[in-house]
């Protein structure tokens, strides 16, 4: 079995809404922890903990500046789900095909009956 | 801030490569629990608690069949998450977008000097 240490740390950083709420904000720009924490109402620890969440699956970026720290998207992507994601869709299609063909085959059994 | 239970589900039971493993297994026809669990050396009942998060969130189905368990794909399939990501990759090229067309009134506004 193959580990995907870095694609298991993506899908386990976005099963939370917080914290997708907090890839779609920081899609319209950078924020700091407190103006992130500031429409959920919850503590600045619990949401340096989403942060940081997302920090370890590098979709997320931080910096010290004064003594706020600035978030923003970071370099890595949803690529590499969006990829496991594609191999399993064409997958299913390929069994969806297959059975396709299975049920005109038995359709062309019975006709020849 | 709007909660999306099975989305988080479906995302967490996807963090785990023995589970997405199955999955593909499941994509090629159904199986027992025993037949899942042999290729990873792993006891029946670690399997039945992974096939137990995927069947938490819709992904799997199970069918006491004699003395086995047999599992199939659910009903419910990635469906949600696909659309999540394609909202959040649309919302990213339209800020790729913006910032395209601030660089182009950039450039503008320094020709014009």
């Amino acid at each position: 079995m193959v580990q995907y240490p870095q694609i298991d740390r993506t899908f386990a950083a976005l099963a939370d809404p917080t914290r997708r709420d907090v890839l779609e904000r920081l899609g319209r720009g950078p924020a700091t922890i407190t103006e992130l924490a500031e429409p959920y109402g919850i503590s600045l620890t619990g949401m340096k903990k989403h942060v940081r969440v997302l920090e370890d699956a590098e979709l997320v970026t931080t910096e010290k500046v004064g003594r706020a720290r600035k978030c923003d998207l970071g370099p890595r992507g949803l690529e590499d789900i969006e990829s496991w994601m594609t191999t399993y869709r064409r997958m299913l299609d390929g069994r969806l095909d297959r059975f396709g063909e299975l049920l005109d085959r038995t359709k062309g059994t019975r006709d020849d009956k």
